[in-house]
């Protein structure tokens, strides 16, 4: 029978912690007390405390063992089992998951992934650059002008900022076809083939019908936030439309955040939203705007590229507050399969975004020629 | 115009406060370099800092003003506003929402609420008694056959565990049939009114199948995880199903469990959780297996009860491990308008549940009994 492994960093002092691995096994399957276990319960349902570790002079990990079948075979129970009231323990981190191949079986993961998305943009050998379109309360007209100017340049993603969002539907619609056309029509003059990815941040029942219009556009990708609308919403959104995915941070920072409780950064936003049908996940990135380790960083990159079941692999793009000088410090820690996202940097760095844009993207060639013979 | 007061609680020397204020303000709204805001941005969408306050050694509380156009009129983009990005700060916590009355008017909020679940259960006078189904694994007669003795001893509400999670709709149909049957067969003997709550988790997409079930069977109420869906989800099933709606805190800890980010425990899981339309917001109690301050649960119940435009106050219920012996202290705290919620105590206080049940209602009314004249 297989079996799902998560593993529980547990801030207590070693005396406690058998306790305390023990309270979670129980908290995470049955919720009940030892009296109302018995044997068959305890041995089919109740998860077993498989490895206690002291990993620091605060800290242990414990390694728990479920019954993959416990999941369900979907994502909202996978969170629920391993991630569900053990979420509101202070001094509980989850830091780990191995996924049994059965369990894998069922998900797809992203639809393009590394390789889809070298196909969609045809770039080969460098990162791709990415750029937000903002700020809110700018005009349809100014953003597509943007995002033309930005695909001129030489660009490759031009994506709605998370905060562009719209009173109504006929709003969005007018967004994403005044961004797409601009887009298609500088490609078609250029020859490139730059990506144009528009925030759908609508009630849950409006988002059939903004993909809808996503897909009437024929644009190619959309950018969503897991945490507000589900990650399973996502999963079943990448699904059903097939369409590139790159999910946005807002509202996940609880989780990733605090030191002692919530789930590691790179667990969540690479393994699991790569569950999720993720192909790019943007995260705040250390020595931005925001105060992240570069280990937190690099595992997000990292759970993104290692083997999961058949899925694909997923783009890390490390973001928040990323400027010029940093892209060569980006591509050496990052390799080159990373989504550059530039946000305010690039559309400041003059006011010609096509020229800045090519300088970028010139920066980005010139790190990435390959060596002299 | 109208106006959206957020209040944060920053933890920073009193020095930083005010720039560390202006930074979320332009996170929040525009997300750009100074250089790209201009006075019309500035004044239309960046949010206002409108207070900075001291209130500790090292916090302040930074109340920052948005225009309420700005929220678009649904729960996804007011989180995304007022909770987005904000949330990656590990010194930054959301402690209060001041929601304009226009606003609020798109919310139904709790279809039921404390009057409407009264008037289901024919309760008066004093909180309701609540149980749980669990262990996972038992049967799905096991289940039936305690929702039945619960009761026919004159409980009130009913519910899966959480755990209680199925591998097809077949399995949830069969165990909703069963424990609805059984709880009205047992109120067809008893007179009472005893409602079984099932706990829908399921995939996404399989949601509307699920309630399809709850409704076939003439289920009044259903529990879900807010955060596993997403609130906004949460808020669609309630106004397009009228059923009640009972919330799980599973998933939902990494929000609340640290001290210094996320979102204080009385707003999300009061305020927010009742803008989804949840009727009763379960949560972990203090003093019971999870480290709550008393004041963190006095405030879910208060935030369920305060005016929030016209929306039905909800019902606390407090849980996490609390006993027999706790009932007059939860009464007392908590006042009438609570759902006790008793799960593995009450399941484990004999072999038969009835008479336990009857026992904890025995209690209930007689600490809630009318002083004599």
């Amino acid at each position: 029978m297989s079996r799902i492994l998560a593993t529980y960093r547990v801030f207590a002092p070693e005396l406690e912690v058998a306790a305390i691995a023990r309270a979670i096994a129980v908290e995470q399957t049955v919720e009940v007390p030892d009296a109302l276990i018995d044997e068959r319960i305890e041995r089919e349902i109740v998860a077993d405390v498989e490895r206690v570790t002291r990993v620091g002079k605060e800290s242990s990990d414990v390694v728990l063992g479920f019954d993959a079948e416990l999941a369900c075979g979907h994502l909202n129970q996978l969170l629920n089992l391993v991630a569900g009231n053990v979420m509101l323990r202070p001094d509980t981190r989850l830091v780990d998951l191995a996924l049994p191949d059965d369990f894998l079986a069922a998900f797809p993961g992203p639809n393009h992934g590394v390789d889809g998305l070298r196909a969609l943009t045809g770039v080969t050998g460098r990162p791709l650059l990415a750029t937000a379109l903002k700020p809110r309360g700018r005009s349809v007209e100014h953003f597509a002008r943007v995002a033309a100017a930005f695909a001129s340049g030489g660009g490759d993603l031009v994506k709605d900022d998370h905060n562009l969002v719209d009173h109504d539907l006929a709003g969005f619609r007018a967004r994403v076809r005044a961004c797409q056309a601009a887009v298609v029509d500088a490609n078609a003059r250029t020859g490139g083939a730059c990506l144009y990815i528009p925030h759908v941040m609508v009630p849950a029942d409006r988002l059939d019908e903004a993909l809808a219009i996503v897909l009437d556009a024929e644009v190619s990708g959309v950018m969503v936030a897991p945490l507000l609308y589900g990650l399973d919403t996502v999963r079943s959104l990448a699904a059903r439309t097939g369409l590139l995915v790159m999910s946005h941070p807002t509202f996940t920072g609880a989780y990733v955040a605090g030191a002692r409780h919530g789930i590691d950064k790179g667990l969540l936003m690479g393994t699991l939203f790569r569950l999720a049908g993720i192909d790019i996940s943007v995260f705040t990135n250390h020595g931005g705007r925001f105060g992240f380790t570069r280990a937190s960083c690099l595992r997000v990159a990292e759970r993104l590229r290692r083997p999961l079941g058949a899925l694909a692999a997923g783009w890390p793009s490390p973001a928040g507050g990323m400027t010029f000088d940093r892209i060569g410090e980006l591509i050496e820690e990052y390799g080159i399969d990373t989504v550059l996202l530039i946000g305010g940097a690039l559309l400041a760095h003059g006011a010609d975004v096509t020229a800045a844009t090519h300088e970028y993207r010139a920066a980005i060639e010139s790190l990435c020629e390959p060596p002299l013979q």
